[in-house]
């Protein structure tokens, strides 16, 4: 079969490899319906070593359940699945508290050993555990939303439950990519009363208004602090979603951050230490967040998507084959692409 | 009258200074009844740059109204108060919230051009808004408790809200300090099933024992993180209450607390940046805290120190007049007492 392996900074291949299959009695095998391009990608691809034996990619997916070991349960063959981008064994006392990424048994697709979902088909540890049925048939209208409900939507989702999002507040979202978007989305959906985004692309930030973004910041470091504060009376945001990961955007969301504020982070951050621990002491900030738990908010978040009050699919602006993986990377370092869906 | 003045590093001085006197209409002056040195005193103490003119010390008081300004509603001659160690009007919005220590005009006694407490007497900004009035006499067995509630016992428990605290759950408290000591109390209060303090001094931990401690853990860095381990089933504390303010000990609070846990920190941070980055967000866990609003908490705990379930005075383990403050100081930095009241 054919799979994404990226080899360095840039260097993305599609080539043949061995056929996904079970290995161990909790496994699927899923076939893979749709796959995405994550920001976090984006990581490697900016900045990883060659490898001659490369990396697998991808944790995003829809697919359809071929085959399941003997110990599988509950997911069947010929199911419709969300595969959440780690999986987890259902049993341990995090998944029963609805923290699957701190299952002691998770790992996360393309990583761990396991291999990646940009490929035609691929091997799912603890499917019970792991996979989520969806009871549609592959509705092309809804699937890119689906899509989304795998990784970004319950990570911008997961932004938005650690900064404490609710009805009043003032959210400030830093990051206008697929995450960002979809936290513009689970603040609104949460209640806030003002958003602001913190972005300096106008198709992104475009989007973000329809999501329900009040403001947009094109502003870095302390200009955009200053703006966010002229736009909060002076004081700051309530809630501040990171969705970058590096220092400075860290940085960024400290200070704008209202005294007493919290920093929901999800932004797979770059660097071993946190800016403004002073500045954050000071004011009495919360910062929480981490691999969202995408498998949890599943629940929460499905019934919006299949009755259409959110639409987190929009963030997948473009879609291309197995063949186009490679331009997908890109289309979306060079910003020409927000998301790049893969059909295989 | 005579006062508390720090020069430089290991400089303390009793001096003659002008009498506290009133200069806003909403000022109050207090004659000081008992006040303490804090740990926080200690930075100073050990790293101040010689100074002509000085610092004025001490922020934790409970003293006698000695005269209000026209403006002052409340608060009345004669009246025996708590002097939390921040001021702060009691009219804005985050006085409303009760976060008083991010009032719009909140200032620490001793800094913001404000006197400190180790003295005679000092003038009270905003005294409607800042002190707390008691209806007891100067009963000398609560004395020193009362006194805890103007900043340790509020940190403390500060720390333990940030920690999300709760029944069942396993709470670890990094420092042994007075704050340290009583984070364990505040730990207790709240229910939490199992107690570690993390500290190295056997009359303190001793102490934490007596105030609910279980387990105390006298190694530092990979081999606390290791012992904290052992004693958790492996997984960690659910609440880690950090009283120390270290580098160092922020990254112990990191490796010790539990994936998806919460770490409190009150310990008055010594660098601009938190350790554990990577480790804390691949954790999911949330760190809060900050200057504890120990205005508001006094409600709360106020009627258990009069009724005696908790004795958080027992941290106060010796008493000078002025002229012992610099000995006092003395005694605290090398660890031959917790804490020093001062009975001006």
């Amino acid at each position: 079969m054919r799979a994404t392996i990226m080899h360095g900074a840039g260097d993305v291949r599609i080539e043949s490899v061995p056929d996904a299959q079970l290995i161990e009695p909790s496994d699927a095998v899923v076939r893979v319906t749709v796959a995405s391009i994550c920001g976090s990608d984006l990581w490697p691809y900016g900045s990883m070593e060659p490898s001659e034996t490369g990396q697998s990619m991808g944790h995003e997916a829809i697919g359809v359940v071929e085959a399941v070991g003997a110990d599988v349960q509950t997911i069947k063959t010929g199911q419709l699945v969300i595969m959440p981008f780690a999986f987890s064994d259902g049993t341990c006392e995090f998944c029963h508290e609805g923290l699957q990424t701190e299952c002691i048994h998770a790992g996360f697709f393309g990583n761990n050993g396991v291999n990646g979902a940009q490929a035609e088909a691929l091997r799912i540890p603890y499917a019970d555990g792991t996979l989520y049925p969806i009871g549609t048939g592959e509705d092309d209208a809804l699937l890119a939303s689906l899509l989304t409900l795998s990784d970004v939507m319950g990570t911008g989702h997961h932004a938005a439950v650690h900064a404490d999002v609710g009805p009043g507040k003032i959210a400030a979202v830093v990051g206008d990519g697929a995450v960002g978007l979809c936290a513009v989305i689970a603040a609104k959906r949460l209640g806030a009363e003002q958003i602001i985004i913190l972005g300096r692309h106008p198709d992104r930030t475009d989007l973000a208004r329809e999501f329900g973004a009040i403001d947009v910041v094109a502003e870095r470091g302390d200009a955009a602090v200053e703006r966010v504060r002229e736009l909060t009376g002076g004081l700051g945001a309530h809630s501040v979603l990171e969705c970058v990961g590096h220092g400075a955007s860290m940085g960024t969301a400290v200070g704008i951050a209202r005294p007493g504020g919290a920093i929901g982070r999800v932004g797979v951050p770059q660097e071993e230490t946190l800016p403004g621990s002073k500045t954050a002491f000071y004011a009495n900030l919360t910062v929480g967040g981490g691999p969202a738990p995408a498998r949890a908010y599943i629940d929460e978040l499905l019934p919006d998507v299949l009755e259409g009050r959110i639409n987190p699919g929009r963030v997948l602006d473009r879609t291309v084959d197995l063949d186009g993986v490679p331009d997908g990377y890109r289309a979306m370092a060079d910003r020409d692409a927000i998301k790049v869906m893969v059909r295989p």
